[in-house]
């Protein structure tokens, strides 16, 4: 997919299926987080790196827009990148294909805060650093 | 909530929070799936008689913003208005309040489709009346 | 059911269901949860009561016999009883059913730990008392 | 694991973490599955191949005995052989491993039945043969 350096691959478990047959719309929210963490091992470290810099990270929004049905045993290739790092704020977008088609798409918004206090704390600078480096 | 006729309650289960120790943000895309069963039941006869009608509606677009954490055991209620029957498509808007204070909202995209053809097929007339005489 | 005092309802959501258009497998053990949070609501306080202690119960075991298919909205009846209540140990037993007849049963196994330590720490006497209580 | 021919990797995901930190216990019921349909692709043409036979396979029973606590982000080894293959019958046997640590193990019963009538069916001889090959 063009404009995105990074992918991760899942495949539709029959657990994230429903009685229509098809993946249920909510599976791909955690797809998206699925990515969202594949891309940070990747790229920073890992999530754990940046909890370990006494920041969590909060999913403050959710957009996901379903083009087509994915069933059981469908390999979806998760394209993902990190955009808008911006004090205590990014975001991520995301793009599912599949045999080259695109089953959906979507973005998702974060906030960073101080683990303890809950208040938030701006993005660790390598965490804006290993973005940069990863979507340039 | 102001412009919601609407609500129905549902509990954070356990299941529903993650490590982080509030509910997973992906919870919330089924509980508005729960809302709109429930809104089906109150003023449309139910999904079953939709389907009934050889008609499934799918859901096409997800879009949920986080205001404050919701924690294990929470109760929220969710303030739920179906809006835009239009052809074969329709939308749904939420509005999860806690104590008075709002914890997140939203709104889903849905399209009905043929259950054996899954082509576009219009809204039921029963449903768009449903609707209508609900939101009126 | 014969035996059993206490009871709860859910209702099957869709995003529960499968692919076979059934209640997938594991949603009976978020439903298990479900129910002994409502039989701790109803008896014991509540588990944030139990938590307010210093201990957390852990599941140690899960073992659930499915009998018959449960489906979208079907309202099951999970009925709820607490034994075995030793030292660090207790267990739960539940019968599913549906319209009269049985849909599922099974037991669960937990141990009580220390909140801080996660070592193994006696279960709450006021828990046993109200174990014993409930099901006397 | 003494008695494994198979296994397959799961991570822990973010969703599947709960309010005490640990990976949820419903996750391994999910997780159970993942591995059956790992073991049926490596070992018998693949879930659908059963399908393809208008067979469904359906769970009868679950069994789990967690040891220990699994996290966030955990690699875990699913340990899986197939038993008891006998008329329309049959198990799962896993053992969920990390590091050479035993973390869960456990069952699962099947029943196979015929897609359209849902009556019993024996489980079809290319599987029996495919897992009497895996297993030996």
């Amino acid at each position: 997919m063009d404009g995105f350096n990074f992918s991760t691959d899942v495949s539709v478990r029959f657990a994230e299926t429903d009685a229509q047959g098809i993946a249920h719309h909510a599976s791909f929210v955690v797809w998206c987080e699925v990515a969202r963490i594949a891309y940070l091992a990747e790229h920073a470290g890992g999530y754990l790196a940046i909890q370990a810099q006494g920041i969590e990270a909060l999913t403050t929004e959710v957009h996901l827009r379903y083009v087509q049905a994915a069933r059981f045993d469908d390999r979806l290739r998760v394209w993902t990148r990190c955009r808008d790092v911006r004090g205590a704020r990014f975001r991520y977008e995301y793009a599912f294909e599949r045999d080259g088609e695109l089953v959906a798409d979507g973005w998702t918004g974060h906030a960073t805060v101080d683990a303890m206090t809950h208040r938030p704390t701006r993005v660790p600078a390598s965490f804006a650093e290993a973005v940069a480096r990863a979507e340039s």
